[in-house]
């Protein structure tokens, strides 16, 4: 079997290092494929940046489609929901595998669960190289869902599937239903684009958006957006808000959505992966107004699934695939992060099977 | 039919006045009550003293128990749960009527549906005056969920099922149940030690209990508390509990608790009824520990018949009764709320069935 092509980081500030390995031999249970698209996720930038810090070296990148190329002899060739899988067939997977048999992982939480490990995370070791979307090959391990998915679903889109579409799907699971609802979604990124249209798609009543970007906030509008409130002026927000979504991340922003909530509302969080101020909770308030605040990160297998499934329903019918406004091939990685940084478009892909078509 | 005696309360710092006005014609769907028994709720306390406002004049009190007295002909004679209702039946009732054909209502939140009339809280009127415990006399009104219930239940018990103890069990359905779970109850006053009583009798594994008070702490123990934290000192708490109450109001306690949660943990506040200082949360740890925090005011119907159902089950198995450390009669109201405020007991009762047999 031929070699696999790897893009390491070793630290921010250093350049990538592209490296050379041979394919190592599969364990029980798991799958070898030829990563296809990686796109370049804002915790990827942030690592980069050195904003937050990873073990290195590492193989960044977990938003990634790929194709099957080789199964352990033991593998019983089935995907997550159970269908065949066969060599040639395309998938997304979970960016974690983790140990179905534990407590976390029953109940529903299998991103927080025993023997966790997390694709474009890990740590490149000799034998434990292949696990980063900046990469030509990916193994993947036992406890990981892998989903088969349609080849007409674009490349860029099906790769965001796996981070910003699972995740927003599992925030879409805590807002307790959308239909005929007002919502306001905070940080209009990848995470609330997606979330626009989740709420399109679902039949909510009202779209709210707000961000401090105005290009951001137009953007939205393709998706479903109906009301757009830019931040940092006098925004005249509502206050019958039954869902109020962060994406966002910022204190100011979830201070402002738990606001605009109405009786009974929701507030679910998913953008404060990083370190910020406090967020000042009027509590009297989250009592009478009888307010629920829900956290999440990553997503559990439900809410891959049904990311899966709203982008083989939904990727024609909203413009995903211009929000990777800017493409590189796996060699070009470097100046893929380094546009990224100076432009901030809403995602960067990397097209690796460019490059390894290049090579064939 | 003869007369009604109130205790009219018309502002803080004046004299509660005895006032007697005929028993008015009901209204269709209404049933008259003859009050029994009438325990003194923290609320009451506050507005008493000036804590909070209330349209005056008023009659105080709502967590009451008490007996039919009559029916409008037009009453189909059945209570909330579908049960036969007859003259003479001790019944406990919402402390609010609302319109049940509202959104709201609908939607599970009666208690803050179109409508709204809450009892003990209400301006006393020509027309409109038997709505408060502090009366022999309560009027229910169309909109009200009446429950009957066992004469066994001491009246002392029976009196708190529609204020605390529905409350609490409305925070337990929102803490998502409690079988196994390790909890956490912040303020061990009436609402917390009901709390503890209930996370014993539904097999919590663990029930730890924090206070500033050491005698509540103290008390707590009989109810099934197991690990007792007195605040204010070095309180080692732990960092595993499942669920975490608030009964206090108290910022640092709830911030307390959302620091004691494990991964997937939630927090229930139903203590902030009243203005202090914002609470400080962590967002980091609410999305990266899938954190739930969920508010709640007053109660629903489903709440209300658990809490029935627990007090039946329940009222001799802990040391409820004793929580009612002094009684008073309804002419002695004053002396009752003098006493509450100075020695702070768990709570004070007003015999009001005692003046009833005297003057029979």
């Amino acid at each position: 079997m031929k070699n696999a092509t790897l893009i390491v980081f070793n630290g921010s500030g250093m350049a990538l290092e592209e490296i050379e390995i041979a394919i190592p031999v599969l364990n029980p249970g798991e799958i070898l494929v030829q990563n296809l698209y990686t796109t370049i996720c804002g915790s990827d930038l942030h690592t980069f940046c050195g904003l937050r810090s990873e073990t290195v070296p590492t193989v960044l990148g977990h938003e990634i489609v790929g194709e099957v190329l080789a199964f352990h002899p033991e593998h019983n060739q089935k995907d997550y929901l159970g269908n065949p899988l066969e060599i040639g067939d395309r998938v997304t997977w979970s960016i974690f595998a983790s140990n179905a048999d534990s407590v976390r992982a029953k109940g529903g939480m299998p991103q927080k669960a025993d023997g966790l490990f997390k694709y474009g995370h890990a740590k490149v070791t000799e034998a434990d190289a292949l696990h980063g979307g900046l990469s030509t090959h990916c193994v993947l391990k036992h406890g990981t869902a892998v989903i088969k998915i349609s080849k007409e679903i674009p490349l860029k889109v099906a790769a965001t599937i796996n981070c910003a579409v699972a995740t927003v799907a599992g925030a879409v699971r805590l807002s307790g239903g959308l239909q005929g609802k007002k919502v306001l979604i905070s940080g209009v990124g990848l995470l609330g684009l997606v979330c626009v249209a989740m709420c399109s798609a679902d039949g909510a009543k009202e779209i709210h958006v707000a961000d401090v970007n105005e290009g951001r906030l137009k953007l939205a509008e393709a998706f479903g957006a109906n009301v757009q409130h830019l931040l940092g002026q006098n925004a005249d927000l509502p206050t019958d808000i039954d869902v109020a979504f962060d994406m966002s991340g910022s204190s100011d922003a979830m201070e402002m959505g738990l606001a605009t909530l109405t009786v009974g509302g929701t507030a679910v969080w998913i953008g404060a992966v990083f370190k910020t101020r406090e967020v000042q909770v009027n509590a009297e308030q989250i009592v009478r107004n009888l307010v629920t605040i829900k956290g999440l990160h990553n997503y559990n297998y439900e809410d891959f699934v049904q990311a899966v499934k709203f982008i083989e329903a939904n990727y024609a019918k909203f413009p995903f695939e211009k929000l990777v406004s800017a493409e590189f091939s796996l060699e070009d990685t470097e100046s893929a992060f380094n546009y990224a940084v100076a432009d901030k478009p809403i995602r960067v892909g990397i097209n690796v099977a460019r490059k390894n078509n290049n090579e064939e």
